[in-house]
């Protein structure tokens, strides 16, 4: 059985593209709060306003970790995802956290990043593009069968 | 005696404005390879050209790697700059790798960044904008004594 | 599956709350004997009484620590919670013993006591005033639910 | 040579009493900063003001962590003074984060304090209670002499 | 639920007596093979005769020591017996073994080698003299109940 | 229960005669993919085609790794087989990885290999010529049985 | 450069012998406080005396402890001495502490006590009956020469 | 200052080669006993003759341990060279062994063996073919400079 820890990007459905694929593998999958406003807000929802943003996001931001460190601690295989979006360096920090760890990396993204994420992809296993990629290694982990 | 690594940013000279604000502190320094080009193609400069620009950045990532892991390993503090421009993966997977290894952790950044960067910071021992305040910091933790 | 321990104040029902509140979520709680005369009395009461108080202590503090080490070093989550009554060093040393092993920590204290828990708090992930609160964390944290 | 932390009660001249009596014995002493208000106003002094009486205290924590995490880490021997005084829970929690890192720990606390500390004092290889007896633990570790 | 391995003297029933009166518990326990001659002859039994008995020793030990570090490894207590004959000196390896793992150490022996086991002693959590108080103590660590 | 990791040669049945051997013990086996040519192929087939063989070979043995690296880590024991033909230098590289990380090792190969194989069966629990030996040792690692 | 703990037998000169023999070679040498009295009595002349020998023993036993954990966990090597008398359970759980932290241990011992030592041998990488065998294993293993 | 360990091939002057071009680098180089005689046969030159050769065998290589495990585990890097004769087991069993450890492995061996090595080459941070490509490696992680 594998444990897979789904981070990155949230704005795309590859996280169920993923899921659905490896229908019928023995994987367990988990990954971050993907409902952005819930995981901006939550600290403030639960322990109280902040006048400050950087505060309103500092409570936010730990309340999350506890998800996301278990979630990549408990992981054999880490995939980080990035999109064409934002800076989503939580995503870069998850790769960095997970590496030091010894997990092992699948990163996915399409070639226009593949020169900004060299120091990322040289700490994976393994570089994908699309999801169905992904489940296509898990496949191949679990019972040495390759697509086609 | 502190040992600090000072990642992140190549393009401006805050690396220079912390050693020199530390001159006289009991503080030994490391970092990247600051010379853009260099840390590029050092892997095919030593090891042979490669067709594919994929792999020469693979080359170079690793080879850089090297020296990036042995100077996170090695430090009691990992300061982190995230500057105006670029993606900075490589950045926030430093402070994602050391994190994991428990180094104490201090962000630099303008508050522009600081949403962001909310997870990053959330890791960090402290947050910082501007070099100076780090080079206070170090001279607090060595010896108390305060700015002003 | 979330695994939690419950450390701390054993004169209020607190433990209770938090457990009652999370019925129905997938989390196993742990903590300490509470029960004051048997915690205090176990040492002796099965390896023979001591003429002298302080290797009284030592034997029940001992044999508590069997259950208390493996309940901390067992669990993702250490909840601690100081009261209002007496040193309760025993709360802030399990905190400083999670905080060592990585565990993901939450402080629930009352807000007279914040400036004098400022270097427990500072090391937790957050920091609650009521028990209510820790039950919305460990349900955010399972499923990404927000109280409201 | 052995390196000592020394931690807790900042109101007395304890420190200043072991390190007067260890003169010219092979140990090397560290401390957190004993100045009560630059470790209360030092991260506002040095990050910028806070209207939270909150955060002005997490900032300074957390700054002054940088220091005692990396003075208990080098630490062979960790040694935690209770005073009379207030509730002390930080050198609570820097014993148990020192036992959590399998250091050897010395505790040093009066008579009165023995019951409400047992379970500090049961994860300690050696409780005292003034300060030269401390001075005669590390002159005995390092070279067998005993005093007399 | 605790794992217990039972390390130590093979030749009284002190296992049993244990296993027995912690029915009911939610205990698992593990130990060495206690067949003295199986224990002694299984690695020439297996791989081939030797000549020198120094190797026929070494062949058997090697091969228990795959039984007894996975024990020791997945314990929460090792209890190490100590009993009247016989030099025991891989009992207190055991003992040893466990310590440097951090696993909580009962000791059990007679008041006669208290003086002989004094270091053995000091790093366990708990000294005693009859099976049926480890029993005891497991009750207790389980679920806070005092004998009597 | 024990965990079982089958590393080495994939081109004689030796996992089969262990695996049916152990017909009704407790052990749960893992191992490496053993199709050849899927193994060989594995990165290629699944991330895309690359012109240079050095790099078609390093996408392969990446993607293997993950499979590898779980399997080992996740083993109480690691039993690696060295055949007669090729240089099974990531036999021998399996066996290091294991013995790093604290693994019990045991040793497969014919009496032509011993000296060249003198430095890895020094790191084993034991060495063994024939499948059969190793089932027996599983058993009595089990059980205390023993053959005959 | 070595650092070598000398562990066990405090009766006879073998420590002196292999210090004096390995004079000039690169090594550092340490072992436990070996005058058997001052050993014996240390926790209670520093720390007060104990009516009940069992907690003068403890006193002097954890504040050795704190000499002799240092002292392995420093070590590259750790040689055990077993002499002819005694129990000498110290020098085993030293032995089993030392395989424990993964450390190279060296045992001494006359032939009488081989197969009572064979779980102790069975974990060193190094059997030897003289003294002037350490010496040599020493002189090798820094410089490559052998004796003769 | 890197420390680096210089494992595999005994049979040309490739360590000579690399510790001469890196003179004047800031490196400290460890390596076995590269003597072919000593080295099979320090064991029984210290500890006495064995009849059989397995024997003789291990007592060599277990002596030989300690300088090698010392060697990886104090070590920055660790080169590993492949030659064109002999099994060179023990070279990737050092490979395997630093890669556990998370050490940068540079491989070292000419193209025919690239096939053979892929596994070991996948855990490497660089594969190089010639000496001088390791000392330029060197060169460059130390001072960023690149040759030519």
């Amino acid at each position: 059985m594998l444990t897979v820890y789904l981070s990155g990007e949230i704005h795309t459905d590859w996280r169920e593209q993923i899921v659905d694929g490896a229908h019928g593998l023995d994987v367990r999958f988990h990954g971050p709060v993907t409902d952005h406003e819930a995981s901006d807000d939550c600290g403030v929802a639960i322990m109280g306003a902040e006048d400050d943003k950087f505060w309103h996001d500092r409570k936010g931001a730990q309340l999350n970790a506890i998800r996301t460190r278990k979630g990549i601690e408990d992981a054999d295989i880490v995939v980080v995802r990035f999109g064409d979006q934002y800076k989503q360096w939580n995503a870069a920090f998850d790769a960095g956290y997970a590496a030091a760890l010894g997990k092992s990396l699948i990163i996915l993204h399409g070639p226009d990043h593949a020169h900004a994420l060299k120091e990322v992809d040289a700490a994976a296993l393994a570089v994908a593009e699309r999801p169905e990629q992904v489940v296509q290694m898990l496949r191949y982990v679990l019972s040495g069968e390759l697509p086609g």
